[in-house]
């Protein structure tokens, strides 16, 4: 299954990249300037010892992966997609792992820009044909780009399209230490994202960087 | 510590009850029948196999109690409060545990009366000099209830007063089993809320009535 992610070249997308690639699944790094896709392609194959991640740029990286990271900055994320559009493929699945997020007085608050959540804003961007899910809102980025590291917590999955969402468990349970779980519908991106929030505050309060979620009793 | 629980007879209210009252602290478990209090208390009892728990009419348990549970349905918890502000003492904290759901074609959904949250709509109906705290929303009512059960999960505590959410983060971490996770201010709330529609959706996705939160990394 090759996986595309645009805006690879973040600590998101590059945690991403490793964590598929380690799963052996080959992935097409995309990034607006492809000098910066490559070398940072580069720096996850140099980490997996192998030549895993291939770097291009975003469009190029649309046309060759059927599954979709979106992992570009929370409020960049509906302006990329746009920006996009015309090149996004039927049957495309887009993967939303964006949480629009503002402090005020040093707490941190959900903030989308559209919509009751980023992801739902986020499906009105894509073309017919095209699915969006949500995944990864709550697992942090920069554990993800520990690529080696176990980290022993649920990626929850939402989406409207079951097919789509059941596509995304499959690859997501690929990756060892990780377990995909059902989420419900795309609305349940509005829980996701809060969670992230509330995560946001755990990590300040109690002077971590690592506070990450799993359900107990399924 | 003594314990009040408003709206103590329903499945929630007993669960608290037979939970505190296990961990030692005499409860006054208040309804607005005090038959029905005194019928759930000698239930409770029975149960511990000593006298802990007193059943009262409603007024009475917040005479009596410092901290009162507020576990009456989400729907009713405004009115309760309402009933009853004038003899809320100051000094005292009220304690909501309430969610409000509402399931739109079978899916379940955030859906409180007023304001972005239960908790929040709620610290308006309290008198000037007592506190709001926000706990135990996201633990299920019946897996309380069975009372000598280890449940391995965590109690989000979220309140705008410091000294009252750790007040109850304290009298919280008297009972085995459950870990006392300082959630933050009072709008963190949204996300506990949100959090416990994810978890009644989980249920009926993994066919189990058990679906509970725990972080991990803290």
């Amino acid at each position: 299954m090759r996986i595309g992610i645009l805006g690879g070249t973040g600590i998101e997308g590059r945690g991403l990249a490793l964590r598929f690639a380690g799963a052996g699944h080959p992935v097409v790094l995309g990034s607006r300037s492809s000098e910066r896709a490559v070398s940072s392609a580069e720096a996850c194959n140099s980490l997996l010892g192998r030549v895993a991640v291939q770097g291009v740029e975003n469009s190029e990286a649309l046309r060759q992966a059927e599954i979709l990271f979106l992992a570009v900055p929370a409020d960049r994320a509906a302006a990329t997609l746009s920006l996009l559009r015309e090149s996004i493929a039927p049957g495309t699945i887009v993967v939303d792992v964006t949480v629009p997020v503002k402090f005020t007085g040093g707490i941190p608050e959900h903030a989308p820009r559209a919509g009751p959540s980023n992801s739902e804003a986020l499906a009105g961007c894509l073309p017919p044909g095209a699915s969006l899910v949500g995944a990864f809102k709550t697992v942090p980025a920069h554990l993800l780009a520990e690529w080696d590291r176990e980290l022993h917590c649920d990626v929850f999955v939402c989406g409207d399209s079951r097919a789509a969402k059941e596509k995304i468990m499959r690859v997501v349970g690929t990756i060892p230490s990780l377990r995909a779980v059902d989420a419900g519908p795309l609305r349940m991106a509005r829980a996701l994202e809060q969670m992230t929030v509330l995560a946001i505050w755990l990590n300040r309060r109690y002077e971590t960087r690592e506070s990450r979620y799993t359900i107990v009793g399924i």
